[in-house]
């Protein structure tokens, strides 16, 4: 996904130069409104001075973001612009951007600045900057772009990342872009979209590099230089048998670093990792971080070679999942961070049922005890230390279980002794815990039997928060569903309800 | 970190030759001792046929393994091989994996086997899975590794891969080492070493290409194919001016696409990121997933070339982040899976001991109501559900919060819409959910003031926890601290107590 900044100066002068002149007009109007006096020339020379100067060092610290991202200079000068609607200094402040600055930018801004922020760079509007955006802002803002800048835009993006925007497109949406490219990049792209997603078909481009074993160093060399089909950016050559199925794989650096009458067959790798086309995403993002793969070649059924996927959109990949774990065990069913106040109450209000479910069913066992807490409220006061310490003991043994099935450190071979010390780490912790909380209780109401209750109560709880933060996690993948979306609720419940249950339960007959 | 499959070939052969003459008689005497009978030859053949088919089975799975990672059949055979004490087959079935996935293997298994797997491959123990191991795991074996086998293998490594192993040992471990390896490598390790932990410069490798800015294509190609010092695998070459300065980056693809009397300078990136050698490696991950780099120049104060970061090396960053940020809003203050019963229960206590604090704050607000409770137990039954579902929306809102300002996604721009939306989502959530647990006390108890003044708690509790929830984080990172580890204990006790202060104090205002 190279960013080429010589392309733009190519096309943005003649905008440049349109913006500029209605900028100015509204920039004067806006400093005599202001200053609430009509200047002078030689004040209002001085003035723009002032102004220019500013807007020079401005322009320094955006062409300094152009390096290392959007500055919180650059981020406040945008938004004081747009506040003063200074429609030329904000195309100025804009123009330098890497198109991934420009998609947080936009991100970063509610709906009306959004929009501001689009329609201000006009045909200037870079493609690689719809890749880049979140899917809810992407769908927003696809409606303020021309068609006609849509379409350049499509044809010039790798057919990954074509197909990266329509997948997060309604149909409506999808028919109109299709309409506006050209026939040739309608059949990749619908072919794309038939691929499920989340497959290596969705993340794969279909531009690779690839050429005949029998070929040498110098002749694949030679081709490069005079191929003008090569995608932007390629790390590894595919080197193929008649039917297209790839023998091997050479990195350029070896092909560089090679002779030019030596055969490609002769330094290729022959045991390279082919991605399947229907392999799970998942199952591709561990091939690359576990082999530190900068590209791999995807195959058909038959074995074909039908695309290529390069690590930058494995990053994507392996950022997204971390993402998905670290939301779903928070109870977040999507990240919700750019979307709307209505879908995210919505999107949040189904784990909190089910969350209401299981309190109500904690409830219902401290009702099964309601005579005993009327003798002794104490208990009462006691009771949700023993379920705090079970649900959080679960929480830890279950964070470390999903990552661990995640990143595929948890199988069968280890899964029992995983389950083990988890449980033995329960008991010990709760034994340690046990005496604390024991002695707390002992010294807050004088009694020692409560005390005693306490700590057995804790010993136990501690222990089964550590079996079943274990079990449920690793029960739930071996029944296939994501650990991670169910884990934490069937463990708080089960802490919840052991913990009422052994404290009260225990009071109850031995107490009163 | 490419993997030379030829590599091992000619280094193997005769170790294999030992190890499966002394490995038969193992074998022939387990099945002897097994059947408990002295075979005929006839028998003996018959059986030994037997058992090599099933060999070659296992070979090709273990093949297949090569390119698809460890599965499961492979797993399972190393498991009986080791049970069996069978040398032979074990050494068979280890041979063909992918350094990778023989770290893998070590990891999964226990002290006596881990030993047992780093013994049999003796001298042909591949460097590259020292890179790979889990620290814990890593200075478990190296007392297994002689001497000449760690010189030469450091000695293979890229610079990073060193350091890496490096960093992560004991004082006493490191001097043996380094007492191992050559004086040039010693050099470049300790001045790595002197890099503090994650930074950019513990990250690099210093093998880099670079060619001066008057070079052509033709003169870089040709430099490329006699140096005989290249870094094993690179995808950009820098261009530097006479002191070192990079001026310019240029992908071997794009050099590969150009003829040859271009002047480098001429095709080079001139906008490319520079990673400063003492920048946070948390940084250096964003630039790379940002912009989709593959390798970045990393330069010191003086803007000189030190050294390159490859996308292999940030995708661990990647992954260690992530994991980082998952783990302690888990409350786990480290990844324990590999780690021994006895530190795994001591990291876990910290956390489950703050926690406890926080629960006896809880437990001292309730007990502040002792005697509303005594009157009405109904409360003791209901005030978990306003306290759970506080915590489980304050959960929901910490963990994007979390997440975005990781991601950078949420900065002073965004901020305090953030916490508006989150206290607003907060607000609705708890006005649905105020109606339903309002509904079901009322079913529950037959009591309206009761049912009214659960609604109340539930309401005030959300608002806080979605205010809260969003702020904690956001304040905890402005103080500059990471807000993956406290957000969940503040939040959880904020809510906590306002749930049980409201619904309780309610209680004994109106109720009473």
């Amino acid at each position: 996904m190279s960013y080429d900044p010589e392309k733009e100066h190519l096309t943005i002068p003649d905008a440049e130069q349109l913006v500029t002149a209605k900028a100015q007009n509204i920039f004067d109007q806006n400093l005599e409104k202001k200053t609430n006096l009509k200047f002078s020339t030689g004040k209002r020379l001085r003035a723009r001075i002032r102004v220019l100067e500013a807007e020079v060092a401005e322009f320094q610290s955006s062409e300094s973001a152009r390096l290392y991202g959007l500055t919180s200079e650059v981020e406040r000068a945008v938004a004081k612009a747009i506040s003063e609607e200074n429609g030329h200094r904000l195309y100025r402040l804009i123009k330098p951007l890497h198109p991934a600055d420009f998609a947080d930018l936009i991100e970063r801004h509610s709906y009306t600045e959004r929009r501001l922020l689009v329609t201000i760079v006009g045909k200037n509007f870079d493609p690689e900057i719809l890749a880049e955006l979140d899917e809810a802002v992407r769908e927003e803002i696809i409606p303020y772009l021309s068609n006609e800048v849509l379409s350049s835009s499509l044809a010039s993006l790798p057919t990954d990342d074509t197909i990266g925007v329509f997948g997060g497109l309604g149909e409506e949406e999808q028919e109109r872009l299709l309409s506006s490219i050209s026939e040739d990049g309608r059949i990749l792209v619908e072919e794309g979209l038939a691929y499920e997603e989340d497959t290596a078909g969705r993340l794969m481009q279909r531009e690779v590099v690839s050429v005949p074993r029998n070929w040498t160093v110098g002749q694949t060399v030679d081709f490069l230089r005079i191929s003008s089909e090569l995608p932007v950016d390629f790390y590894d050559i595919f080197i193929l048998d008649r039917d297209r199925s790839p023998l091997g794989k050479l990195s350029l650096s070896n092909l560089l670093r090679t002779k030019r009458p030596v055969l490609v067959e002769d330094i290729m790798e022959r045991k390279f990792h082919r991605v399947l086309v229907h392999m799970d995403q998942e199952d591709v993002a561990m091939l690359f971080r576990k082999y530190g793969l900068v590209s791999a070649p995807v195959v058909d059924e038959k074995e074909k070679l039908v695309g290529m996927i390069t690590v930058d959109d494995v990053v994507d990949v392996i950022d997204e999942e971390a993402e998905e774990d670290l939301m779903r065990l928070g109870g977040v069913v999507e990240d919700d961070l750019h979307g709307s106040l209505v879908s995210t109450t919505r999107l949040r209000f189904s784990w909190l049922a089910i969350n209401l479910m299981t309190a109500i069913l904690a409830s219902v066992v401290i009702g099964a005890f309601g005579a005993t807490i009327e003798k002794m409220v104490a208990l009462a006061v006691l009771m949700p230390l023993v379920a705090s310490m079970g649900g959080n003991a679960g929480t830890q043994s279950l964070t470390v279980a999903v990552r661990a099935l995640a990143m595929r450190e948890l199988t069968t071979t280890n899964a029992s002794k995983f389950v083990i010390k988890e449980t033995a780490v329960g008991f010990f912790n709760g034994v340690v815990f046990a005496c604390i909380a024991g002695i707390v209780s002992w010294l807050w109401f004088g009694d020692l039997q409560i005390a005693a209750v306490l700590a057995t109560a804790m010993i136990i709880n501690l222990i089964i928060a550590g079996l079943f933060g274990a079990l449920i996690p690793i029960g739930l993948k071996r029944l296939n569903f994501d650990p991670a979306i169910g884990s934490s609720v069937f463990v708080t419940t089960v802490t919840d309800v052991v913990g009422f249950l052994s404290f009260l339960g225990l009071a109850a007959y031995f107490l009163i």
